[in-house]
């Protein structure tokens, strides 16, 4: 499956004007092309739920699903993938249960977990965070553009940028090589997701 | 498997004088039977890593090793089952992803908890709490010795109980109906598990 495009990381305490669904939702209508469902709170029964409410929702658009860290909801609910951070399950682990048809993602805060990131079987790499930002306490320093252009020269798997995006950054960050922008407040806590994620999704367009 | 005897809840907040490893392996000296592994504050890859070291800690006395909640840490260490709440991954879900041949246990709380139960695939219940106790706080009120008889009348399934279980009133809940005991803090925080575990662990052989 391709990685590209506009790619939504949901954070339900963020969702300050409409639920999480309408913000899905919303986001879907303005572009975005892959949703990463995170939930640090939730009990698991909350976090299956929500996954089956969530999945049934992008069902229509085929839009795929990715669950953050949980590979026991990724597996109960059926989703597309996982996204997996370094204090989550190891890759090895997670791919041989998910088997190879699934999508796994794996946020890189290092240089060294770049370097480790070219011998596991991962899909994607999640740039993380791209610029400081406070929705991300638990990360390292920022990568900022010249340390994405360095992954983009080390490394051929699609790079999802996160932290700190917005419509001002957002075709810098493109240019210096990722091929997806991960979205968070700039989506959830939006008064209008769809204008917002379209004034980033158009810049796949040209 | 049987579940029957001594059953050791980890506690790793309640290890006062030994590291985890240290209680289980004096509390499995004492005539634990069965351990689950417990664990809500940790990342997913600590649990994985301390779920790896657990389970090859109990293999050479053939002691399973079942793990609380989470049926990813469960599958992807190859534990023997898995013990859900009622806020845990559906029964159904975690049978089906972990198939027939695991241990599911699932946690009582109510009268509805237990009817609902004789439905569902699980190995045996956990009859929580017997007794009052500061170690779980978010469970409804105790069962008490006359609640624990009417489970016993309701189901066939084994019953362990869990909570304020101690060498004074332990003789007590077996004869009420408890196939195994299941000992938080009575083991974590004793000063010598070995010796806190003989002294119920022997109600069993006679």
């Amino acid at each position: 499956m391709l990685i590209r495009g506009l790619y939504l990381v949901t954070d339900r305490s963020l969702c300050l004007h409409h639920s999480l669904e309408e913000v899905i939702l919303k986001s879907v209508q303005g572009g975005v092309q892959i949703v990463q469902l995170r939930e640090k709170e939730a009990s698991s029964r909350e976090f299956f739920a929500l996954a089956t409410r969530i999945k049934e929702l992008l069902s229509p658009f085929s839009i795929p699903l990715l669950i953050n860290d949980r590979l026991d909801i990724a597996l109960a609910v059926g989703a597309h993938g996982l996204h997996l951070g370094q204090s989550d399950l190891p890759v090895i682990e997670a791919r041989r249960l998910l088997g190879d048809d699934k999508i796994i993602g794996l946020s890189v805060e290092t240089e060294q977990d770049v370097l480790q990131a070219k011998q596991l079987p991962v899909d994607y790499l999640g740039v993380s965070p791209i610029f400081a930002t406070p929705t991300k306490r638990d990360t390292k320093s920022a990568w900022g553009l010249d340390g994405l252009r360095w992954i983009r020269k080390e490394i051929e798997l699609p790079l999802v940028a996160i932290g700190g995006i917005n419509d001002t950054n957002a075709e810098d960050v493109i240019s210096a090589g990722a091929d997806s922008l991960a979205l968070v407040s700039y989506l959830c806590s939006a008064d209008d997701p769809t204008h917002n994620a379209e004034k980033i999704s158009k810049l796949w367009k040209h």
